[in-house]
């Protein structure tokens, strides 16, 4: 029986004690793969998982640290990895009974990273159908008759459960920052770029975007020093040196940070509850907030998302999608076939269309720290469905970094999550930006 | 009355004579003026010239020798620009009566790296309307009942006709080296995104290039150091070191250099003339070539490139042309009318099947140094087409680096290009290779 208290360790300390060898890897380990034993009953996070080959890894650690070979940052560290990324040891399936007992041959780029940075990857986690709408098993851990938000189900309910101290997942539309607000952990979705998605399923390259999920925002620091970094694999990586995540997120900000309240079009799809929230947060924080409105042409990054999301699905995935038949959701493949009628010009005008908003959002972001915003139209819904990502479409079709912070509480206690977006590129400081605020929540 | 032998110098001479002030860029400047105003009547290869101000620069560059300042590598010489380059002092109208009298702001990178090196810009050069096949004025030097080829119709006539020694030009499909062959000058379209097209006509960008046009390899080299180079404002720029193009040229290849002797599955539009000079000239060389043929899935790139150019056309220019109605030619109505009918999932499958026979073909280019095939179809035909580009097409689809070198002759004693391709970002390599081969001809 290992020591139940070593699974509710952060990452941050779970590695400070590892390095020390003050606790091993192997009995952190067992102690994350306990606490998976006693709730995945019910939180159903785990599509594949494998408790040897865990405890293998952990041991394999063990003996590199008795060797006198270098400790690195992430050193035992349990992660959940989202069925959709490549692992050359699990089979990596992406939610779909078309690709069941898919086998890669290689590690993707971002788990080849958590590996050499010493992780234990410890399972997949479930994703919803092709990361896309139709769910997978995943029940939110607050409350099992609710959704954890998709796509990346498993990875944000593995983090809130406390299974894992770290998970990734993945954002096309919503699928990191809305689970993270259903589940109540931190989230993140750094720039477009700024983690490689090379060997992880592609939706879009122009939407997809690598994420993590943490109980801190210095454990998102932590994995993100890690994942972050170019790769020539990934046409959208751009070869500039990474964002230095841990050695910013605590600093005090050097004048005191203001952000941009932004209702957006879509206000009105959160729920009362949810707004009134939201409008005595930004109350509360006094002048350090501003309401502002987003000029009119933003209302239609909506249907420039819609067009580029299904069409680049379309093209993916469409001729494997339509060759299954029944095997795909109806969802699924009414996506494939909405996506197959577009013509190039509305893809190209909807593809002109996000580097207008990217610029747009640049020059408001100019006299911000960060926008703050709803991360979910409210707490986690009822029923099978994930809910509704229009809280995080216009950010991710412009590439911004977002984080999603559970500050609020909404119905039965459920959290609601709080979404800052900061400037393309400019990741550490909307770290430091969300650091700050976590701190004035705590106080409050 | 200026020195007429002044006109015919190479830029790498006139460059240095004017470094070392034995000739003035004033009395240089003359000589290229009155070389242009005896041969432009039945060449008209300029749309917008000034002698005046052309007179002003060289003054200003006088001066600046004077003075004492630094000489750039430019210093004076004469540079004709294909006029889809925005130029801050003359107008830049694109071929197209829609664009008639349109003035810039400032200059396009391109233009502005000329100027920062010394140039004097002589004037714009005629380009076919929007640099697609609806021709201009100018005629063939060599015989002006013959088309220069197109797009960057007066660039290429003006070198040939010894009004400057260096031109800059744009291909899509085959708008350097076409005429370049046509006209029995040298012309390289280096590989793509090397040379910025920020400020320049975007037809598309995936296939858009800009090239060079000149008298001597040497002098291509001495121009391309001067443009490549990263530009954060093209986004197919890549931000590595430049070619070391006139530091390798003239290098002796450190082994003999190899040569894949590729017909292309458009051998047959060839006429037979051409295909017997190629034939028998790839035989001259001996075991330096061998003949390959292309896989078979090579084929479709010829409509694959021609979804991409029509649908990003349509896409940049589409309403414009549109409204301009009977203002534009047919050509490039029915081209925007082809282009706006394409799915967006055809597109995209030619998009990717680009990167696949850039693939392919590095495949084949790490066997030889560069690919020999045909500049073009033949001689440059009478009549005012441009002239067929179906032996560029490929190549400038993968993105990679070509020269034709005019080495054969045809009909009429009219000159016939040798193109030379070599691996995607290898120009400076393909440049020496070039340079090989040309001294092997003159021997010959």
């Amino acid at each position: 029986m290992a020591d139940a208290s070593l699974a509710a360790l952060s990452a941050t300390e779970a590695a400070a004690e590892m390095a020390l060898g003050t606790i091993s890897a192997e009995d952190y380990t067992r102690a994350c793969l306990e606490r998976i034993a006693a709730v995945e009953g019910e939180v159903h996070a785990f599509i594949h998982l494998d408790p040897d080959y865990a405890i293998a890894q952990a041991r394999a650690l063990d003996e590199r640290r008795r060797n006198g070979q270098p400790i690195d940052p992430l050193h035992g560290v349990a992660v959940a990895i989202k069925d959709i990324f490549d692992t050359a040891d699990y089979p990596t399936e992406c939610g779909s009974p078309l690709l069941k007992g898919r086998r890669p041959v290689r590690d993707c780029t971002a788990v080849a990273r958590l590996r050499a940075a010493g992780a234990v990857i410890i399972g997949k986690s479930v994703t919803t159908e092709f990361a896309y709408f139709h769910p997978g098993a995943t029940r939110n851990p607050h409350d099992p008759e609710r959704t954890p938000g998709g796509s990346s189900s498993g990875s944000a309910a593995a983090v809130a459960a406390g299974m894992v101290p770290l998970a990734i997942g993945s954002q096309t539309n919503g699928s990191v920052i809305r689970p993270a607000s259903f589940c109540g952990v931190y989230g993140v979705k750094p720039t477009h770029g700024t983690i490689s998605r090379h060997g992880a399923l592609i939706l879009s390259m122009a939407l997809d975007h690598v994420g993590v999920f943490a109980r801190s925002l210095a454990d998102c620091a932590l994995i993100l020093d890690v994942l972050a970094g170019y790769d020539a694999e990934d046409p959208d990586s751009r070869p500039s040196a990474s964002p230095a995540f841990r050695a910013t997120v605590a600093q005090k900000p050097p004048s005191p940070p203001r952000l941009a309240f932004v209702r957006t079009p879509v206000w009105d799809k959160a729920d009362a509850e949810a707004r009134a929230a939201f409008e005595s947060f930004a109350i509360s924080l006094g002048g350090a907030v501003r309401l502002i409105d987003l000029p009119e042409p933003f209302a239609a990054a909506w249907a420039d998302q819609r067009v580029i999301m299904y069409t680049d699905m379309a093209h993916n995935f469409g001729a494997l999608v339509e060759r299954g038949g029944d095997a795909s959701s109806k969802q699924l493949r009414d996506l494939v076939a909405e996506g197959s009628r577009n013509s190039a010009l509305r893809y190209l005008a909807a593809r002109d269309g996000a580097l207008r908003y990217r610029a747009g959002l640049a020059d408001i972001l100019k006299d911000y720290d960060a926008i703050l915003t709803p991360s979910a139209p409210g707490v986690a819904p009822k029923g099978a469905a994930t809910g509704n990502p229009a809280f995080n479409t216009l950010w991710t079709l412009a590439g911004l970094p977002a984080v999603s912070l559970p500050l609020l509480k909404g119905e039965g206690g459920m959290p609601i999550g709080v979404q800052l977006v900061g400037a393309f590129g400019d990741d550490a400081r909307l770290l430091r930006t969300a650091n700050w605020l976590a701190a004035i929540a705590a106080r409050a």
